[in-house]
């Protein structure tokens, strides 16, 4: 398929057939992920594919065992990682200097670019994607349980599979609700009302409101789906997470 | 193009025509980003358009002032932004609790996606793209100059415009080098030499080390390309950015 039109069509799928995905398409897809463009070509990420239908029942548990994972055939870990850099270096006799934040969000920009080509290929191959936010949540476990070694973060995953639903394309907020020309202009009152009157107007979001018992949608963002409370715990093994992995040197 | 091919044939392009990008074409590579997939269908990004001359060549400053920003006709720097969100949720008695670094990341990968989406859509209309890695080391300075408000922070930028030249491929290193199967394999000292073997030989290395007057290839990023120096110095402006706007409130 044409490659805009490819992108406009993307809708995420959580139900999967089980069929599996041969070796030759997934290698396919993944090398067209490695096609994205990286930080001075240095290519600090890593992709951990999961298909072992055990390992991939225990890497359930970190992503709140959404019935999608036990579906797909193909979980794809993508990390930062900043290992194989430093490893070649220190063979080189050139001494890393990566165990910093800023090396850090390198590198889990490079894994965010490869991981979103990997989707797209996907897709173009005609099978569905679904990320996975609940990654940075639980990257400690993640960590753990695929065996990361220092200066590896998890980043993002992707479920992989042949699509069982053919779901409607989900809301976006207007174009022009996004785009700033020059410089930010920031919102006004009506402006913000007139960005959200269509999401707010949707019929799914009136069932939910009903069914979470509250006044309108964005308590459900702020009560139900992503709290405080939550935020706050979440960034703090985050955080630790990341500096387990050595990338919290940022003093001289 | 199909997809897939067109992810496959992406290059950085560094030289561009003075062709303009018309409204039109704009408006719909950044609709066909905006489709990316976002946590919880959030939207916690924005996108600053640069295309005045005069705010070109100030913007360029904060980018190295590399030649290729002067060049071509569009910037766009892609933003983690949670001020939209924020105000909205202010506006409907929902109390935003996003000011931590857990929402900060979810609106770096909901960003990263985009731009991501943006390059692909644009390489499909004809287009050359471009990454600015330089957006984090100065997103200070950055903000300032956009005028971003609190809860926004600029992430990654794309160059983009026709292409003025037609660059091979960049290398890549092996597939097999990035992939793990079920867990991570860490690699031996053979394994690293046997990834790095192509890059090491290739004609364009050998001319970098003689022109830096260095051993090597990973002496050339470590010395002058990534140094420790310069690493922590951008670590530390790019945590306060991050800090400024908000999102580094991570206790109770």
């Amino acid at each position: 398929m044409e490659a805009i039109q490819n992108l406009l069509e993307h809708r995420s799928i959580r139900k999967y057939k089980p069929t599996p995905v041969s070796l030759e398409v997934l290698q396919e897809i993944l090398h067209a992920g490695f096609r994205a463009s990286t930080t001075g070509n240095m290519q600090v990420y890593s992709v951990v594919v999961t298909q072992d239908e055990a390992k991939k029942k225990e890497l359930a548990k970190f992503h709140f065992n959404q019935s999608m994972i036990f579906q797909a055939p193909v979980l794809l870990t993508f990390c930062a990682d900043f290992n194989r850099f430093n490893k070649w270096c220190r063979q080189r006799n050139a001494e890393p200097g990566f165990d910093n934040f800023l090396s850090f969000f390198t590198a889990a920009i490079d894994a965010l670019l490869v991981a979103q080509n990997v989707a797209v290929a996907a897709e173009d191959k005609g099978l569905g994607i679904c990320y996975l936010g609940t990654t940075t949540y639980m990257a400690d476990e993640i960590s753990k349980f695929l065996n990361l070694p220092e200066a590896v973060v998890p980043i993002t995953t992707l479920v992989i599979g042949y699509p069982d639903e053919q779901p409607d394309l989900t809301d976006r907020l207007p174009d022009a609700g996004l785009i700033h020309f020059e410089e930010y202009n920031d919102y006004t009152a009506e402006q913000i009302d007139e960005i959200y009157t269509e999401k707010e107007a949707m019929a799914l979001t009136q069932k939910l409101i009903e069914e979470n018992g509250l006044e309108n949608l964005a308590q459900i963002f702020t009560q139900k789906r992503y709290s405080k409370k939550d935020n706050i715990l979440f960034s703090q093994s985050f955080l630790r997470c990341i500096e387990k992995a050595g990338f919290m040197n940022n003093e001289n």
